[in-house]
């Protein structure tokens, strides 16, 4: 599978391409104000925009609608904090052994959490990582939806409610290990590849 | 798995909860001017809400989101007729085994195809349909990714090129069938339920 | 795979060939007095012969062998009600994902059942379906049995008769469910199509 | 699991019961007239009745389709040799992991075929065994029909007619496949005990 | 894939080559002194020099260090007997379906056990055995490090030191399965042959 | 799963122990004299003893064997380099999801090869990897063998060697794809831990 993707990102000629389809990328003069804003954001905090936006950006009003599905699912106010989300993230991208989603939300964990062999053990195997009953619940959860969706019942449910999640939460549990399994397949399907500085981040 | 869910949609007493948990359902009034005009529509071309929307109405942004994803992938411009979109959605659901899902999307595609036998094969089991070499190509893909999404390789979208299809209706099929492991999974995990008036449209 | 196949059955220049291997179909007036009068029988009651039947009839000793292990099966005095056994056909053909077998026993499940939803459950997924605690036991273990058979042991038999299943009821839900992973995989392997008529039924 | 049944069958007070449910086994003279011949010639031939016959015993209708049907299709005319058949019959119950079937059939291939060696290696791991190209497209056609019959298409089938086998003789290796998917099941649900002169036999 | 290596080894001209792939097989006097006496031995108490010892003798560090290792495990002192982990090795074996292991050990039990049915039933479904619970339990665990080692939790230690295992008896539980996990594929990836005297060995 | 395992090694009361069985750890003067010549040498190279030798340090004997396999495997001569041997340690360590192995090996490659996004792309998914084409196969090879090893046929050893491979180089591909598939399991069964100074090493 060849890395040299014959096209480059309208960015910068030596960006290497955000996938591996023949799309054409929007430029940053091209993207509507508020994208364009929003771009400079992931500049400002990441050091970068990250590769997912940079694919949707082919399309405004895909980029639009993922960027406003995204932000509320994984940054608006939830029973759930931000690095449970992305605990979640990365337990459902491990089962789908997804390169693009380990790399950002290994990252991730590791940030939010301040323990980088969390983030390890959730990459390589979350059962090797010492996880509050709660934790474990949810990831367990996270997993069975992953691998078996057809056998999750309202015994699987009410095992979250035991331990302390509201119907609330569960809406979120379910709606980011979902998500994931979307993005995870989207990933492997257009070949993403993430940028370079997710891997040397809060190592 | 008790069906009979304490609470009842703010609609009509007698209208089932969409799903298991306890959440709000949103009153008509209580929608925004934009929503509450969609779901009157829905009313008349439908005959009914979808179950999904009501499930996501207790919060209004998440709502929001969902709708404008869901409408930009399934009905927006795209190389990919409605038909195959939903053949899509179908064959991913009936890998994942999910009720809501293959209620609702079997019917589209009895629906848009007119052949309310290809409805039938694409739940029961879709190579007992007699598809269209491009067709079968586009459903093995969407199943590879279902499956296991980690193993597809350039040579898996090549021979989705050389039946024909452009990279960006590459994109489109990969989009469609993430999509539906996603919400096949959400469905799962809050035990969604249909529409009762899928299961007889277009026999 | 082409649904064409060259050779008619005998008894109408349309009928399509009831599966993809050339085999021989025998007229009426070939079946012996018996097997005629069954035919005849089948076209009063259901409107057509079941192209399982056409597809034995290509040598007599398989045709009556088949149909009388068939209906001791299906229609002999059993512990478990008409209704039962077809539901443990459903759920071990929606396993095995037979296209033959769902159409006919699918249509079986929503006449004898009155509950046309419960047909489209089993086909779907039988998790989704409100079923009493017995009917599900029974249905789990018919599942055991197809997908891991090795793994029964005692202890699975052991629950079956907490839920009231006699010995005698266990016989015949460990055949009826060993019968359905034959046929199924029969029809997969022959290709054997469903009669159309099938799909109209009961719904 | 305990093998102490405290019933036992009626031909001896020392026999072990054929298997793992109290049902009642026909003594000799409860047999029809034939069913007995038939129990007389299994004594003289191989020294035992197989527990098999035992088992099914007792129901006089459910014993005698049982009989018709396996006799048809393991040693009625056919394309397929009795070892060929036999083969078949072992490498479906090897996948199946079936001790009764493995043991049973795995001796008749050691005495049709005068190669132990073969018997063992069907059982082990037929993937081991020389086989003659046909032989080894039979047992993967075999294979595949008892792990994914779902799969199966035309290209499946041609490849056994490029192997020289006629649509009779495929119409044959799907049946026997078939059929020890079906009592490979039984076997295992009735934890039905294998007849100990098997094991010794031809070895 | 054929049996006819051209190759022999350097023993005797018509012993078979005991692999798949051409690498030089040391004869007697090439051996280190140690060697040759533990060749010698094997011809006295077995009557033939194991193959695995052929197979590794093309390099004298690596028979060294194989012989060294093997012999620790399966002979040293050890809270298991030798039949215990003969078992082990016979289930692990049974799952990874290796015909070398297979037979060698499954010869070993039945020898070791005087009970032939047993090493049968290992070989075949370890589940249709009847088992003391402690070695049910060993099994369990050798058996679910072999499928899923993924998935082995404390809890599973734990079901271990409830059945009477120390941690010292669990330490050789889990060497000897991952032990046999290692030989089974080696032994599949060039393709081992068995010495066919085990195939006789304590019927 | 606790952590807080009672015992502690004796090297150190703040050493967390190596592992989740309560075994002695052997002092360092309690090591024959090779063994502590070794140790001392881990000590020196990579700055720690590496928790597997500390595992196994509780038997003299199973320490010396497992260092002396290991050592021949992963360090004498052979057509395959280091690298090329640690990169299938850590594919096979990712099938099996060992965090022991994935760590300690995953930095091996990052060191090995200088590319720390190697490293990290095998314990992900190999196949996000560039990798050359022999190196493609060889990973294929080991994976085959970890996943399916009772498939592994006289083609697929065709398939290494024509990329190249030597029979000698694909006895040593397959002998270390092996030991993995041991250690993978002796890691997770008795829950090892990898030494923490692994995690940075080479980022």
């Amino acid at each position: 599978m060849s890395r040299q993707h014959g096209k480059q990102g309208p960015q910068s000629p030596q960006t290497p391409a955000p996938h591996a389809l023949d799309l054409p990328e929007a430029g940053r003069t091209e993207l509507s104000e508020a994208m364009r804003a929003y771009f400079e954001r992931c500049d400002e905090r990441l050091g970068f925009v990250p590769n997912v936006l940079r694919s949707y950006s082919f399309d405004a009003a895909k980029l639009d609608s993922f960027v406003a599905f995204y932000n509320d699912l994984m940054l608006a106010d939830s029973p759930l904090s931000k690095l449970e989300r992305e605990m979640i993230a990365v337990v459902v991208s491990a089962e789908n052994r997804c390169y693009y989603c380990l790399t950002a939300h290994g990252a991730a964990v590791r940030q939010l959490s301040g323990d980088p062999e969390l983030g390890e053990q959730l990459v390589m195997n979350f059962r090797s990582a010492a996880l509050a009953a709660n934790h474990r619940a949810m990831l367990e959860f996270a997993l069975q939806m992953t691998q078996a969706p057809d056998t999750v019942e309202e015994a699987d449910r009410e095992a979250l409610r035991e331990q302390g999640f509201s119907d609330r939460a569960i809406w979120d549990i379910a709606a980011v290990a979902a998500f994931f399994n979307m993005t995870n397949r989207l990933a492997a399907a257009v070949d993403m590849r993430p940028n370079a500085e997710y891997r040397r981040q809060a190592r």
